[in-house]
């Protein structure tokens, strides 16, 4: 069995665990004023070449939720992709905590593009809501990474019209990797005013670091925290795991081989003539197929996401990860190529595009029990 | 000066105004519990030929958001149009009192059509919420009106599937003037659980109606109406309104004579070849213009709406009351024409249709203060 | 049958009521941007000798919990009598609409003393929240009223410690009466920032005003109340009412009427050697007696609300207004004398202290139907 | 150095992170749909004699406040003691999940006797809420344990008024060790719906468990978590820390070992003549001194809060874990004794009893930089 569900369904990575031993031995205070918490805020304010204030975070859906509510007005709008994780994939939590209305905006492949922006400026109009913040997705739900130039342009839109800019890194470090710019280029230098930096899906057990680039916009986040249940005591433990992720750029490394893994896999499909739904950038492939040959991959033993697309398009998700070996890939691709081939005569018209006018609310994950 | 902008601009109407003298000298016991708020509720059980229960509310807004608050669950989510009135003009009201998210659909001239119906059943998916709500204006934004076995086709998708089924009736009374059937085949015949009634557009000075077709959906709905600040001392002051409104079928004449006014613009304009953007069905009247155009309709006393559809389309949005006279009629149409023909050469570029993708988040309505 | 159960179960002042007949002819642009509006708003500057912004609102429960949310922040703690309206009557509206929580305090006959403050500083605990704003009733739910040195020693304290100060004036007219001091004094002078001013007890329909004396305080309020629903179309009617009720400073004299009324009901009752519960200051006397003593005053014709007291005695509210008559008062007086004297000797029982334990988390307040 | 501070300073037991390699190298799946969680749900309904269901949470304050939520209904109100976490020390955790009112109510020592509860029945009066759970600590946050006959008598009162009975059992495992009762007879066997079991304090990294006795109340309570931002990825890894924990019944073994420590305490102190504040049952000896009293103890080394008591005592706080050693006690004990006795002149001032009208609202917890 090979797992390409998530970069979160493998075991978290050893060279994390190993680094915590330490941690677990010496213990720390309670309730985030820890030394490794500090020394957590000191290593990510060198890491962004920028004094940065830093929370551990047990969710990434909390991260998000958490740090949009604390830049978040009264009667404010999250401006987001429709394909986003906070609009489709975390039961309105968001808008839960924050009490914000979410604007799904499309673009092409899952990114927000310079012409999908909505007019950012409040009308003022007090039957309607107002733009507050700007939602980007580092890597997007499609495996796409923004450029510096790409973020500076639309958070400076948003910037001139008085919206925050929020970024959604649950895989951030695949896109420093992707790209080689800093992390400063890909954040502050470009605009974002608060980074939910995701380590859970790069290695760590569970732990995601909410990054303030201006430390003032931190005021009473911890009081944001305690109050959603999300200040416990030994938060020193998510803050050892961010540590250890982070430790000898780690990190980076392991975000370096999931992209290398769905790169080879995105060429071997290519050499067979097999286009991924995506471009691949970051550590996720994406292949048209009917559900028949979803459920043939399966058979074989390669575990994945089958998915309607917001834009109507069935798809196999499959995600590398620190975890991923060159071999899985290749037998993978082997695989994919079978299924494709075989099912094809009859698999044709349940894969078609389906009208686009329902497919704003068709669910675009399925998980079959069967095949997970 | 003519004023078109809407039917809750003009003043209330004199008959019921008459009609309220009496209850105002005799007052009546505190929040609701009195003998009007009693005589109402029966009034409106016998209208609907069903024992409904009824709640007034002093406005369209506070009864759309607790009517649905009322029957939501938890992690509910609400279908509507993306046209309602709920979505674009509460400023977040339904939300703010539910904590359900809105799931705006298309559907063409601002109607929900069976297609437009996403998948309704409950997917169980944790990260998901759930469709709890369908939610139908009668008449539509756009002026258009659900037939009853429109509404029991859709309603009844909707209970197969478990939802509730609310109806945002601000224009109710020009619907059942339209339809000629009856205020039951118009709700819970067809499926409808919970009315908001409005009699504010109709002629009352603000009142609306919430009604409850199965009575035991009502259970603790003036603590709803209390924590939202609904409960007021002198309930029986709405009621009273309400009833005078209904009084001798009142309501539904002047209902009536709206629907006329809108009826015969429409056919003004059809005979000097200016097609309305959608089919006039109540009382409301939309006409293609540039903004140079209806800056030039106010210019000549014509006071209106201006706004961008959720389709693109710039249009002058006129509305018809019980207080419209049929001169008033005549003279718009010719104004309207002239404004058609006075500069149809340069207002060409501005009317035009503004590209898809930008348009879903463009605010629809314009209020220039020079002209309203 | 004389009704003593509330200033709000009587019938408006037909001197109102008069005066709104020329509003109602002429309507009035909708959602509060209308001229009576403004001329309302310039009325209030007038008579408090200062640049407010103002705003109609429906219902006290509503001005109260908006006013509130607008001046609070997040985490934050409203510092309140444990007698308030907006802890023991709202049904949590205030906590609904600013998530807030309420911090009931003690003091002596329902008022707040400069000894009744907790500590009012930021501890900065995440694990608490903070004291945001401190709210004083005038007059009290016990019919007292705080003199201007008494507003100006307890705001003062709330503002060092950086709290905003609001005043629920359901009974504001009643206080200036009694005082004799000017709106100004009882107010933005004494460090008031926001007053509920209660116009519905004093003789309008239904409709309050809330004042805000740093205008920039009210930054977005007119969202604040459309998205709770309080942003009707024809406001204008609200502020119509205010602007008569204001008008040739018939607010005054109505307070003063219903004063006078209660300060002779306080006089014939001591005459006849019964001394009110709480000192008689505005128009509300209470009197402790037993339930069936209070039963026996309700079948003499004499209405009214028989509660229990946070401090656990049982006693007959008995409320004046614009419309008591001296000869009702005399009636009154009568009435109680012989309730008391017939049923002493087997109501002892009933009248008796309850342990101040228990009292705490009962209710203050029984409203047998057979008596309302 | 001795760190009496909390059971959550000290390390994670090293018992319970042994038996944790082996679920950190396998992985499992993700969003609590994993056998770890499955294999822990078993062994709870073993230990409970009794089908439950079970979900693993990563704070005491999430658990509470989702549990709560979600036995709660609209306009609930949750009786809990002055004393207790969820009212003292949770920033409005509860009410932020639940919308509920927190009622604090009194008690000697922490604990709800009988004659502290309030009226329960639901008055109908839309004014006001209606009780909907109560709210139990074991052990209290004053250390005390409830019997299973007092648990009983009080949930009995409850179940019969319509409430529910909730649990917050961060120190419940103390508790089964004190009582020697079933962990069944602690809980459902005397009308407990839902407890909140700690693992975090009794040793394990940072789990809790939440345990609904009747699985129907879990329906959609994995939506509750998700919406919370309390559904990670990696829960079995908190499930595991709970089925580590509970495995061949440390959780009673570590209970025990610091109740003992406790008890060593408390019997040391007698032998000096001092007697704690509190009768001693579970892990907390809280003894009476003043602020100068505590900075001596700190400064020889022992580190503890020092706070003030609801009940206006001001004391030192000392917990045990299961990482205390016999040695310590001694060592603690001793210097207490000298603590008292060196200063006994002049704190005699500081440590009297504070007035109780202020006391309601003096945060009760002192935490001192220079000592922690």
């Amino acid at each position: 069995m090979s797992d390409f569900r998530s970069d979160n369904t493998c075991p978290p990575a050893p060279a994390v665990l190993a680094r915590l031993q330490h941690a677990l031995a010496a213990g720390g205070s309670a309730y985030a004023e820890d030394e490794i918490t500090s020394a957590t805020r000191a290593s990510l304010s060198q890491i962004f070449e920028h004094e940065v204030d830093f929370f551990p975070i047990f969710t990434g859906t909390a991260a998000n939720a958490l740090a949009i509510a604390q830049l978040s007005d009264r009667f404010g709008e999250v401006i987001c992709h429709r394909n986003s994780h906070i609009f489709l994939d975390e039961c309105g939590a968001v808008e839960f905590h924050s009490q914000v209305r979410l604007r799904p905006i499309e673009g092409r492949h899952g990114k927000i593009l310079p012409e999908s922006l909505p007019p950012l400026m409040d009308s003022g109009d007090p039957h309607r809501g107002k733009p507050a913040i700007l939602s980007l997705s580092q890597c997007t739900e499609t495996g796409l990474v923004y450029r510096p130039d790409e973020i500076a342009y639309l958070a400076g839109k948003a910037k001139l019209a008085g919206l925050r800019v929020h970024m959604d890194g649950t895989r951030f470090a695949n896109a420093v990797a992707f790209t080689g710019a800093s992390p400063a280029e890909l954040t502050w230098r470009a605009g974002v005013d608060v980074l939910c930096l995701g380590a859970t899906k790069g290695g760590a057990i569970g732990a995601e670091a909410v990054i303030f680039f201006c430390p003032d916009d931190a005021r009473e986040f911890r009081r944001m925290m305690k109050r959603a249940g999300h200040l416990g005591a030994r938060m020193w433990f998510l803050s050892a795991q961010i540590q250890a992720w982070l430790d000898g750029e780690y990190w980076l490394r392991a975000a370096g081989h999931s992209n290398t893994m769905a790169a080879m896999l995105d060429q071997a499909l290519r050499a067979s003539g097999i286009q991924p739904h995506y471009p691949v950038e970051g550590n996720m492939v994406f292949v048209e197929m009917s559900s028949d040959q979803s459920q043939m991959l399966a058979d074989k033993g390669f575990l994945h996401y089958f998915m309607e697309q917001p834009d109507g398009h069935l798809v196999a998700r499959l995600v590398t990860s620190h975890d991923t070996q060159p071999a899985e890939i290749k037998a993978l691709a082997r695989a994919i190529e079978e299924c494709l081939a075989a099912s094809f005569t009859t698999a044709g018209k349940q894969t078609g595009r389906v009208g686009s006018e329902a497919l704003a609310n068709v669910p675009c994950r399925e998980r079959p029990k069967s095949r997970l």
